[in-house]
């Protein structure tokens, strides 16, 4: 990443943002992409391999930081209160809901974007699988708790952007895990 | 379908499977499908919508299988009970191991292919949770248990594909929902 183009990720990100949101995915071309941003074509490949993977430049940042805090949990939590843990770092890595509602809105209106965001999920599931493993936890165990992690994650995130009140994303990870544990728990 | 072209659908499912694992998924076209199977791409196209559909044919009748069996349980079973129930119907759906294998090792070595499996099992769980709000399941917890029942699914076919003697698919099922309530549980 050259100096002289400060920021060129985050600039891609919301001028993609903008113009599908304006013009539609499948309405616009990478080479608008980077006009919009001020940056070119080639500049835009540096750092995107393709038009979907602008959505997705913090899915790499939000997959480490998920599994980082699984790996560095206290070694005498459960796995799946390792999987709490991560879900509280990972929460901490969202402000504002506008523009999340703004990105979720562009992703459900494209079925290229929506399996890319699938993709990206699947990957996050598997770091968070090897983290798990790494922490001693045998298979199927390790994939079973990761996967149960990621669906607490979507639902979580889901019910955070749908909420017509301003709440925290932690609290609405903890709540969905909680539902998780309740919907799976033994009937009394 | 025309009657002169009596199971169109498995000849090219077949035909497809043996060309991606001879030669690859990339390096063979739906013409090439379309003529091992005796047939011409314009059938081909008749049936499946791209070169990746082909391998997920049965996917259809797998969702429904899964959904009227959820929708069907007794109205007194818990909604994961009635996911257990779904799972078990389904099973019997799978019979020999070593062309779900070959499948499965395809799949594996293509993005492309991987990607549209992830968006099967998505239309899946949202068929699932469909047939449990129609149960009476209220959200988020009809989503919840709809994702646990795919990650069981996932799971458990994995570990029947992967086991090294004979075993029941529903067998593998029924343990892998155990541990992931094991998993999910609270710790004693």
């Amino acid at each position: 990443m050259g100096r002289w183009e400060p920021n060129a990720c985050g600039r891609l990100a919301q001028a993609a943002l903008e113009l599908f949101d304006e013009r539609g995915y499948e309405q616009t071309t990478v080479a608008e992409i980077a006009k919009r941003a001020g940056l070119t074509e080639r500049t835009y490949f540096r750092h995107y391999a393709d038009k979907c993977e602008v959505m997705f430049g913090k899915s790499g940042a939000l997959q480490e930081e998920f599994a980082t805090a699984v790996a560095e949990a206290p070694a005498s939590m459960a796995p799946i209160d390792a999987i709490a843990a991560g879900l509280e770092a990972v929460s901490q890595m969202f402000a504002g809901r506008r523009e999340h509602r703004q990105r979720q809105a562009v992703i459900a209106a494209n079925a290229e974007l929506q399996e890319r965001e699938l993709t990206k999920y699947a990957s996050m599931s598997a770091a968070i699988a090897d983290a798990l493993r790494r922490r001693g936890v045998a298979e199927p165990s390790a994939t079973l708790t990761a996967e149960a992690g990621i669906v607490v994650f979507k639902v979580g995130f889901r019910l955070w952007l749908a909420a017509s009140e301003e709440c925290e994303l932690s609290q609405m990870m903890r709540e969905s895990l909680e539902d998780l544990r309740a919907v799976t728990a033994p009937q009394r």
